[in-house]
């Protein structure tokens, strides 16, 4: 078993998640040659940032990124910092040689993706970006579907990222805890939070998308700005709804918001191709809802696939419990980690990467043009 | 097109099911040759029975059920009386030459049907009993699938039929309204209302019931009557469970009860079979849920066949609407009145019969036998 | 009991449902004054409108809906035909003094909907338009809650209407069955057909809409045509999408298509409220899903509330069975008849009217304006 | 941070369950004061129990458990094996001195329990069984609504653990992998793996069981034994189901079967109340469906509650992922290894311990007599 030594940069939410793939993967994927090592994480305050190494059982830590970059003990860095010091980071770590893991959105701009592109494949690095809903099983399933040919001609894709934590006008804005209300940090609201993981999702399963028609709302217009102390204008979209045409002739139907009462985190999509359909739902994640036009008239009907069913080859299912019982959220990182050490060891190219995160915000920058300019957009 | 002459006898909840049914019927089953014609409707109290007959446009009411059934112009009489009358009743109709179409169940005791079915088989008329859940396109859908071998060997058969109208101890008993919480009128509580539809669908889809082992309860122990003004012992089962075995070697699970809060008529049933199974739910009628073991392994599921589809013959639903939109609860008798008047033109036997409904009281009694002597009892 | 004389045009589909209210509507509403009586229906194939008459007991028939028109024995002109003959027989009816209850949508063009609006106010008529889906129970009880303010400030509202029926190829085009295929005589596709439906429902809830952004759609380009018997160029939209702006500030998103592999009548509407959300869905359209954030937090959720439950007042469900037991799709036009002659007799507005439907109509041309110049359209 | 050394005997399905919870724990619960340490693991054959060391990171290996008790380095033993061995290791684990976590069911017979009752007892050392099912986090919601008297008088309790893995015939029986389907090492078939969870729930949830009525199947009468290599008769009960009174008046009706085609580990409950009622189901853990009949008349409706909601203090997650974000089946044993830790620290009883897991054993007992005689059986 040889070691892959762990550099996160970043103790959030997503530090969380992050770690737990790292320590997790090999109890379930024991053909892995390579085992995560959780050498170090970074982050300015020092207790703060000790307190995380103690309890995820990281071996040390640095407060500045620049030193944890510089050594020489360390394979891979993770970035989970806000979006606006993704470029910076990535672009100096493919400079020392790291394989790199960022979050998601990539970058602030296009512009700053095409940089972080280059910087990686320049100097030929390992790297792939956090859309994590690729790897629920159920989503995985869909991929296999459409890839086989299972739904025939496309007609209709249409997803949802559906959230409620915003709509109180008391809730602040900025600072570590909600950078993702300002758009100096976040770049964006819920188009580079919510929609960014719709948008791969469905570039994934449905191919690139040519143009786009946007428009977003900021309900809150004003909140108190943690770091100034007042109330500030704000920045964000707290809603954004798009159409589309992809290149393969189907329809795109998009929306996500902060301020749809009662749902938590209901990333919903369907797809309707001329011979079968599909639909999926992150609250219920280990369902995909299939209906296949070919089953006898009589008896046609949406079947609720459960993921956990075992009869057949469900996406990494094996590696987990016995038929009807579930996993959840937290294991797509850990199938994340598994993917990514299984790229290196057998060469083959891992996704998502820098590349293709670049596409999904070239269309996210589609998506903020159109809704400013109120008109049809060339992604 | 020929009349029918009905003579209708009680005016109650089930008087109004069966008087829809027969004033709908041609409308919708234009191949009939006959059409019911609303004749008379028969009940104790003058004015309210005329109130009746106003709003459904009866032609003429009686006050004695004697009368009625001695009148050259009624051809079938309809019994919707409390149970404690049918037997009377219907001997005397059968003897008059009537058809008979009387509510479930057949009667208070198994001898009381005895002699119902002797009488009309002697009489030679057609007769039938309002068990009408047989009649859910989605459950005349789960017969043919049976019927054709689709589920392979049944293992498992279970049936609930839950309610919470009776919770509240201040409801009283007997008279008009709640004849159905005095034994005296009803012969039991739940047993012979609500487990007496779940058994006559069983027999029907499974065939018979070999043994049976219950038990009852009487939550609210008495009840203000009606009929003496005062606090009386409440003599029906407010719950009834059971245990069997079939015939085919499957294993029975009933339940019935009006104490399920949150419930109001909850009656669901499910078959295992060795190759498939299904499910069904009276509050979402138009769902038939089945799972296909013969589906492909990944993609083995529960689908939700609505029965409204159109894709292939669905039961009776050729007779309605377009794709999608769907019947309800009243439409079951109209499929009753149509496939009784098919049968008086076919010459075919109409299903299910007086004896058809003598096996269900068999059943029912058998349950309450068991419930009182606390043993396993043969049907 | 008073007569209300009914001469309906028109005997497809539609002239089938509201037949049908006519019939049923004394039988549950027994509070009426009027009887509706069905004098004559009016189609040009003498053979077929005779069939239908002798089938739904219409005392007559026409062919020529200028001598129905004509005829003192008739009250209520009922217009069922294809959209195109709408404007000139509403025109007509008027003039001479008829009630009109005109099948949906309301017109071709805006501009007809204006001129049909000022024949029947000029007249004084009584006028409503089949928008029946108001009238579901559940949706009249969406109705209620958001007047009683128990959404609060609303900030989304989605409504979906997906189809699958033509997505064969080998369908034509055009003639008597297939109308709506052709823009000739239905205007447009799914957008005067379904989302016409959509948008009628929106207004009503939540006030009208500024201003849309469309794109629209057709997939199978050619047809076979049933009156030239040729291969033509399909006229209509298969497809149509559209974001918008309600006047209220909430930001609206409405589908439709035709391709929707697996949906017969997806008709589903959800609304996003500051105090709570309602979704409902068509194809089980006795539930309407509720979100209280006034719910304790632990036990917050959505609640699915099935209207038969009677243990409050829910809309029209009186009328009908007891608690458990649903009715269905053709309920709404009964409702819809109930609420039309109780209009009469009290004198309040029936709802909608003309001048309602105008509003959807012109909403449906912007839409049609917006999709074609790729750019937002005022309404 | 002080070490609780683990000591775990047998290695297979549950022997992952409990490692994964061992090793998850700090991550999640920073607020303990131990850390559990894989420090051996134990099994007969040394080359595969060395596997899943190396896979697992245990620290050594044992082949015979009796050294592994011997040790002094071992603080808790974890007996994962056959049922037909917890008894004799338990004791001996307890006369060690041993801390100790049992699979359930507790032992083969309420005389092996007692046994191991009072050795636990007298030698004062901590006990629990893995009874999981009552963290999960909906599970556990369900119990403080219970025990805050939301549900008020109890009348019906039902639950069902519906399998179908045995169907096919060619299944063979016995040896390590198939020792469930082997009564002289299971004590039972799906009563004592599948109903014990049922009835351990059950009693916790609802209090103790007074008398039972049970009947058992065997559908598949004879399979090849993995060990004499020969058809040999089938010894457990492939399905069970009963019926029975609580001591708090209410009524149970419990049903597990390995032939439900279509469900793979769908344990359901439901309790009715006067006031309330929930539903649960395993294979969508994260809902509880909740039915208020405090509610306003017009609004009720069952409710579901996704507990990762996070509105209010659903338990244990809070120490997971963020609102709408879901964990999975495996998770309610790293709570019960939490809980089990924390009451090291506070002192306070561990539940379920083996006299809670003996009155389950005694009701099993119970169910078996009383399908075996025909009877009901006190418990």
């Amino acid at each position: 078993m040889k070691s892959l030594n762990i550099g996160l940069i970043g103790y959030g939410f997503m530090g969380r998640t992050h770690s737990n793939g790292y320590k997790r993967v090999n109890d379930f994927f024991p053909e892995l040659k390579h085992r995560p090592v959780l050498k170090a994480v970074c982050g300015r305050n020092a207790e703060k940032v000790q307190a995380f190494a103690d309890q995820w059982q990281y071996e040390s830590i640095e407060t500045d990124w620049k030193s944890l970059i510089a050594r020489d003990d360390i394979d891979a860095v993770d970035i989970c910092t806000p979006n606006n010091s993704h470029a910076e980071i990535a672009i100096a770590a493919a400079a020392a040689g790291k394989m790199i893991l960022c979050e998601k959105p990539l970058a602030l701009t296009p512009e700053e993706g095409v940089r972080m592109c280059e910087a990686v494949e320049k100097a030929g690095v390992a790297n792939t970006v956090w859309y994590n809903y690729r790897r629920v099983p159920a989503v995985t399933l869909a991929k296999q579907l459409i890839d086989e040919g299972k739904l025939g001609t496309i007609y209709h894709y249409r997803a949802n990222f559906l959230q409620d934590w915003t709509i109180n006008e008391d809730l602040p804005q900025g600072g570590e805890a909600l950078w993702r209300l300002d758009a100096a940090a976040a770049g964006s609201g819920v188009t580079g939070d919510l929609l960014a993981h719709c948008i791969d999702t469905a570039i994934w399963l449905n191919g690139s998308i040519k143009d786009v028609s946007a428009m977003t709302e900021t309900f809150v217009k004003e909140r108190m700005h943690n770091e100034t102390g007042k109330k500030e204008k704000v920045t964000i979209d707290d809603a954004c709804a798009f159409m589309c045409h992809f290149e393969n002739g189907s329809l795109g139907l998009f929306e996500s918001t902060r301020y749809a009462r009662g749902h938590k985190a209901l990333y919903t999509l369907e797809i309707n191709g001329r011979d079968a359909s599909i639909r999926w739902d992150l609250h219920d994640l280990h369902r995909l809802q299939y209906f296949d036009n070919s089953d006898e008239g009589r008896l046609k009907g949406w079947r609720s696939i459960h993921v956990s069913d075992h009869s057949g080859d469900q996406p990494y299912m094996d590696k987990w419990w016995v038929p009807g019982l579930q996993i959840g959220y937290e294991h797509t990182f850990v199938h994340q980690v598994a993917d990514f050490i299984s790229s290196l060891e057998s060469g083959e190219a891992m996704h998502p990467s820098f590349r293709d995160a670049l596409e999904t915000q070239q269309v996210c920058e589609a998506v903020l043009d159109s809704a400013k300019e109120r008109a049809w957009k060339n992604v």
